[in-house]
């Protein structure tokens, strides 16, 4: 039940395939240094181990929701208000509005520590600072003056109130209705659903951002405006008036992250709940497309964090377990369960898909931060690619591998796993939310295979492949050629596929689309392992080095090499799906299932 | 959440996949007849739509304990009252002590429908008759007459208290102790944990099947005899006596099957259970053995069994929820997500998996009532062995998939599934126990790799892949060439590990138990892949027929096809795994994880 930060993981991966360094010399980051970054990551390893793990079971029993209150599970309250004094909300929130204004690429490296440590309660920052972000960007300098400082320090939480019951994944369904005051502010009416951290006890105040369609808007997407609705009014003073029109009316009984609430809320019950217009009209939607990116490599973090929380439980209790003889031992006296060939495939199977996912969502965190801050417009331009068509694949991919990862644990526990008490049924539970929310991974599948692929016929998606192939010739000169050869064959099957995608994107559409999610995989699988040959060709110069660490950086070669021989061979098979496997998917009529 | 049971499937696997008229040909089950069946599963269908599945839901609130005794979820104790007084308890059961003495083909077919519907319910039955199974080959006349007619009924139910907290898949650690009593009966003394039904107030009477070591038994698995211990004694005229020294200690809070208790039993707390020694002192682990193959049979189904509601509900939702516009479309309408090709991928990728299984385990089924009954000794060894090989696939594939296909079904729902409301994530929940109890998937896996595959030097193996060479020629010779090219390449990579495994197994013992997973995964792939060849071929000759039925067997053919394209090709990248990933997944030392 313990967690253990992985700080020497985390170390490496951003200063050496996310190279950190060079991120700290962007304008703008020049406070921030390797050495600093260790600092903060090594005190927030300590929250995260010390605060937040030890109280994930308890919050596992869930928020209360009485009248319209929300009271945050056991102990939550408390851990928030000491989140806040020690400073984590503003990590990378901007330093013009009190926050630390450091890198996405060192707050997202803190992020899944709170993540692995205690996925419900993560969510109150990570969807306060996607609120902030959203404000920042868009909205007016009085609004901004007004909200940002106390969501910066955490005073308030921020919420997204997008989801209607008939427009979950299609906003343009949005019905909540907004109508223009004399005094320039708006009235909001209409049921918002799946909020999460919707109400709770845990701050003063909620600003919750509500898309709504005003009476003259045009139909669709391009008809949706943001607004601002805080919890309570707030004075010219910033301090808080009177109860706004909102209200919460009940929380959602789920599957799991039970300590989040999530919320249905109503807005203009009585008058109509006082909102603020961020930016202009009917750009909603843009608004929420901007911050996105960062929201959607968030919930990729949360992915990997549960399973890394999940894999630490499933080693210690495969080290303590002890169960039968060794295979092929003739000494009957049974040993740890770690000495058995199937339990240490499956430690590896889930060690080796957390190193590479975690190396591929700080790879693209180091993306999104050049494309906001190197001097360079094409350099911006060329990262805000890059971090464009890896942004699906880290969200869907290390989501979907989530849930594998934490079934695995749970077999590793074997009956054990079954029994709450254990704990490690919670992170399955918490984790199959994370393939859904923020667009499930068919909605990333498209995403990827349309905006990300067809549209730029292929350009960003062929010059990663050449990538590949560069560090599959470096692999083969260090003589890494196992994995070299694993990883051009894989490399080979995400070509293939990527041309079957721009061969049929226009002309049959829903052919790239039945495979959509097979090649969403095969990029994560082709992508997670490019990572692991770039960091065993790491590993292989460190060793060369004076004072090396040996055994983490030859358990990096060794996790590498599995990574090759047991997860990179799956391309062929998925290369195979969507290639061959379209017609068959759509052949039977709606009416035959 | 209505189940509907999928009666012409079940027509269509028993009759031209699993050969039932044949069945019906042995001695022994002249009864038995293909109409008889039909009328059988349909008053089966009804009573799991109609009682069963309408209080799976409510089951899941959960058993309650108190001091001891254990009140069965609402609703459960009325529906056990029905299903006895139905008759289903003993369809299986021999017609000598008051059962029907049907084909565990048919037997397993309905319940197959008892599991979709309510799967913690189900269990109930199906624990009844696997101690009744126990009793019947092993136990004295005195002790099957006394127990046998009331269990066959369900009077009374059955229980298996195998695990103890350090003996769960190595019973070599049983402690349980049992001292031989002058009038020939034995007291025993113990704790076993995880006993499914181990107590609740459904029945009269509950018959615990334990067990024990006595005190000069050998070390290890030869020195576990097998007791009876009811929970009330048991007169000579079958009325019932005292309460035994029997009590349930507390039962589990689990993940899922919450309407199954899952008790902690204490046998002698004060002078000693009174038990009943089955069969011989020290043989009692041979005894499981022989009924294991039907419960692992049993748990195959549970898990397809789940699949299969897991799909129903996912269709209905997709048919359903209107979402977003057509792919390719011009009308920005939204439309019901089946026509989304994802969904519908994720829907293909369901059914044609959980037909593939339905018809292993219903192939599976047939050769264990021909192990039985036929008449010449040759076919049932022959039969026997196939059976012996087939188990511990039907039984990991099935459930590792379950886990899989409902958490699609999750996927479909969209948030909506991660609603406990919704009821597909009960199935989620419900589904993962089946790949832990009755032998993790690892547990399975050794057992196919060595008694099953090593120990006849891959005869039976060898000869299954000859079979499905004959059907992919005969697919060839029917036109259906894509399902034949599939399915001979997968084959072909079964055929490499199957060598491999081969090759290894003595001399390097780890390295087939390493790929062991990987392996039971591929043969099930493989031969479920060879079903669905079978299916289509029949289907074809079918559709040739006066007064077929169109829609069903083209239907079929489509998802054979389906699978050819979608789940066959996985078996390269398992292969690839299994004959060059052996050494990466043991070389990270244990100390480094």
């Amino acid at each position: 039940m313990n967690y253990q930060a992985p700080l020497k993981e985390l170390n490496f991966v951003l200063n050496q395939i996310a190279e950190l360094p060079s991120i700290c010399s962007l304008p703008g980051y020049e406070d921030c240094s390797v050495e600093l970054v260790e600092a903060i990551l090594e005190e927030g390893a300590k929250f995260a181990e010390q605060e937040l793990a030890p109280i994930n079971r308890q919050g596992d029993q869930g928020a209360r929701w009485h009248d319209g209150e929300v009271t945050a599970a056991p102990g939550f309250k408390e851990a928030w208000q000491r989140y806040v004094e020690s400073g984590w909300v503003g990590l990378r929130a901007p330093a013009d509005y009190g926050g630390q204004g450091l890198p996405a690429l060192v707050a997202l490296a803190a992020e899944e520590m709170w993540c692995s440590a205690n996925l419900a309660f993560s969510l109150a920052p990570m969807l306060t600072l996607g609120a902030l972000e959203a404000i920042e960007h868009h909205a007016s300098d009085v609004l901004k003056q007004l909200y940002l400082p106390r969501m910066a320090s955490g005073e308030w939480t921020g919420t997204m109130n997008l989801t209607e019951p008939q427009a979950g994944s299609d906003l343009a369904q949005v019905r909540t209705r907004a109508e223009r005051q004399a005094d320039g502010s708006y009235r909001i009416q209409g049921q918002k659903i799946f909020i999460t951290w919707g109400e709770h006890d845990m701050a003063d105040n909620i600003v919750h951002l509500v898309l709504a369609r005003l009476p003259d808007a045009p139909a669709g997407v391009k008809g949706i405006s943001l607004f601002i609705v805080p919890k309570f009014l707030v004075n010219a003073d910033g301090s808080l008036g009177a109860k706004n029109d909102v209200r919460c009316v009940s929380i959602e009984h789920k599957l799991g992250i039970h300590g989040s609430p999530t919320a249905v809320m109503s807005f203009g019950d009585q008058a109509g709940a006082i909102g603020y217009l961020v930016g202009e009209e009917n750009k909603g939607l843009a608004y929420m497309f901007t911050m996105m990116n960062h929201a959607r490599l968030g919930v990729g973090i949360e992915g990997l964090a549960v399973s890394e929380r999940a894999y630490q439980a499933a080693v210690n209790y495969a080290r303590e377990r002890v169960q039968s003889r060794a295979v092929g031992s003739a000494d009957a006296a049974g040993v740890p369960i770690i000495r058995h060939p199937d339990i240490r495939r499956m430690l590896m199977t889930m060690r080796a898909q957390i190193e590479a996912q975690r190396a591929l969502a700080c790879y693209a965190a180091a993306a999104l931060d050049r494309a906001g801050h190197h001097p360079v417009p094409e350099e911006r331009a060329k990262n805000q690619a890059l971090l464009n068509f890896l942004i699906p694949i880290v969200k869907g991919w290390n989501t979907e591998q989530a849930n594998e990862i934490t079934s695995m644990a749970i077999q590793v526990h074997g009956g054990m796993g079954y029994i709450e008490e254990t704990g490690v049924a919670q992170y399955y539970r918490d984790a199959r939310i994370t393939a859904i929310y923020e667009g499930t991974t068919g909605i990333q599948a498209l995403d990827l295979i349309g905006r990300k692929t067809a549209a730029d016929n292929g350009a960003v998606a062929q010059a990663l492949l050449e990538e590949v192939l560069m560090t599959v010739r470096e692999l083969d000169g260090a003589g890494l050629s196992d994995l070299a050869r694993n990883l051009r064959r894989a490399a080979a099957d995400a070509s293939r596929a990527i041309g079957f995608v721009l061969e049929h994107f226009n002309a049959r559409p829903t052919w790239p689309a039945a495979g959509s999610v097979p090649f969403l995989k095969l990029m994560g699988i082709v992508l997670g392992g490019w990572q692991m040959g770039r960091a065993a060709l790491i590993a292989q110069r460190l060793l060369g080095e004076h004072g090396a660490d040996v055994v983490f950086l030859e358990s990096k070669l060794t996790t590498a090499r599995f990574y090759g021989e047991h997860l990179l061979p799956q391309s062929g098979g998925l290369a195979h799906a969507i290639v061959e496997g379209a017609e068959s998917a759509l052949a039977l009529d709606e009416a035959h299932f």
